[in-house]
């Protein structure tokens, strides 16, 4: 029966999949790009310009941050829809749920960049922001779970390619909840954290595509 | 007659279709991410960050609102593209109006999200939001009917389909009629009832995309 | 020889086309879309909030023609873009150039929305307003001639299909110069004018689709 | 082995290396876009409009140099996807990285904007400015080299195209370092040599694209 469902599939186009990609590709990419609004020269009259930019470091810390975390989304969730073959209404309402959630990063990042270095704001900063990327990363990992028990990948995937691509997500989940508590303590320590996780979940994608030739 | 045009529609792929598409998923994608930039964090001179944050309320609960409303019109508006097979003017401009009043909720929102909780005002936001989505509905069904009537969708269609796309229509429609009233006595409840809107739209995807398996 | 190039063109599926495509349409949305940044609700201690916002009419009047005008231009790039089997260095430039005064409309739309009814200021705003519009057609209109003329388009088009998306553009881009002088005596009268012209734009394109059938 | 890994690519569409593409052009199209909004209307009670517009000319200057460097990048990039059959996990982020560097430009473009004209103040704008625009086009020439050397390009590329692409970064390279160093001296100077930079790489294309008829 899988059989006759793939080859169904591949009969009529899954036109669908390639709006759903389309259009998360596009949402994500606003994201990763709107980061950059919160970016602000200071204003000539504060006097030292050179010491004023400098002055806005959170800010820079925070979109590397947040670029690095909503392009390890990207990467993440080309992983899945490379994969999916068909999407079914579940999915498609997760993939939305997933976006909710990136395209709220310029928001959390916002509040990053400004509060950090605050005492008590920076403490709600960090634990926003560490929320945040913890549901795009939880809904990536619920999606693909979904997409393998609900047989919407492609049916001559290695059973240990699925498993694999499951894998990566139980870390990174376990490395943001530590964060986020780390965060409660040391809000700056904890945005760290979040860029060597942004940075893990990157690097896999190596050994990953490498496979593939 | 229907038989020659559908295969002429085949032999000669429909390249505006694919770029009405592409170019509908970036005005939506677009206009759903740039709602994130009517989220503001409060100036840190406020006082208690936690209590000004929780304050703002209202622009969290527009921008879930209008998320999910604009989620919900892109989701319609695939399952109309998805079974198209040729576009004509009248789509075209149609589709221009769509995006339109698609493209305008940001600025809805941003009234929603200012004015609601202050008397007067919110009751013009409301009314203003909910001829926004009533608009978007409106203009998305319109479509339905027009590419229905001028057989600009797949012949191979099942006229069941056809019907039970217009079908979710007429509900959603008296819908939004019933909040935009309710929006003069009680602006907060109509809002909520935009929410339902959106999640009732959301909702019967799964069942019709359950289908084509 | 045309024969052969076009095979040629053919048995290499022309990959830069697709990506100009796709940015153009990219920037246009964008474009288009971001025009409602420029639509702010009054603050609520502006006193009467429903005077307020009719008294931004001309900031909705620049918001409606211009997302007519990059409409139209769309729907018009298009139109050659659906005709255009390679793309050389040249046309890419060109479409640069035109991508360029699409993105730009956003700031001269926000000068027409701040500076009409405004003496003096809505004279300039209107002016520059008009030059940009003008700009857009008269680019868009090159590009045709350039592409048909180095033999970049479908070899199969009808002679008479190219000298109809040629001679759209003659009146547009006169009715844009009346329009532009008519401007400097009466700046509202300019802009109900390009609206008219948008309007004008959009409409042929019924009679060129419906003959695809 | 070369011969196989071609073939493998061929048969089994490479969809990553087309997300790269879309997510590619859209944050490109997004980051040129975003541009205008450093473009503001000055206020009315400026008194002399048409002069404080006129003063505005390193607003306009900075917006006219950006977007003919991106656009340049935009074009650099095609050239590259166009000729790239795999993509591997080094050159997703890579790309990731040039993206990033394109995004920061509303941001260095906003700064130059501002600060020139200014003494000190312009003279970091202009290096910042610079530094961004050789790191764009640093880790462009680098993703190609890669491409090249792990075979990630069409096998039947001629060498001396391979040869010409690569060529083409090294006098743009040293064109950016000689302008930062300018740019210490007269910054304004540099802004104009950035915009020949930009100008200089958008022009070979014509010679290049030409050669495919």
């Amino acid at each position: 029966m899988t059989e006759r469902s793939a080859n169904e599939g591949r009969a009529r186009p899954s036109i669908s999949t390639t709006r759903l990609e389309a259009f998360s590709d596009g949402v994500i990419a606003i994201a990763i790009t709107l980061l950059v609004l919160e970016l602000v020269p200071p204003a000539l009259s504060e006097g030292d310009v050179a010491q004023a930019l400098l002055d806005q470091w959170p800010a820079y810390l925070a979109y590397v941050v947040s670029f690095a975390s909503i392009g390890a989304a990207w990467a993440s969730h080309s992983r899945i829809t490379d994969h999916l073959e068909r999407a079914d209404g579940a999915l498609i309402r997760m993939n939305l749920l997933f976006l909710f959630f990136v395209s709220v990063v310029p928001f959390s990042t916002a509040m990053l960049g400004e509060y950090l270095r605050e005492s008590d704001a920076e403490r709600i900063a960090a634990t926003v922001y560490g929320v945040n990327l913890l549901a795009i990363d939880g809904v990536r990992s619920v999606m693909w779970r979904h997409a393998v028990s609900e047989r919407l990948i492609e049916p001559d995937l290695p059973a240990e390619e699925v498993h694999r691509i499951a894998a990566t997500s139980a870390p990174s989940l376990g490395a943001y909840a530590v964060a986020i508590v780390v965060g409660l303590l040391a809000p700056t320590v904890a945005v760290v954290l979040y860029l060597v996780i942004a940075l893990y979940l990157l690097l896999p994608l190596g050994a990953l595509f490498r496979r593939r030739r």
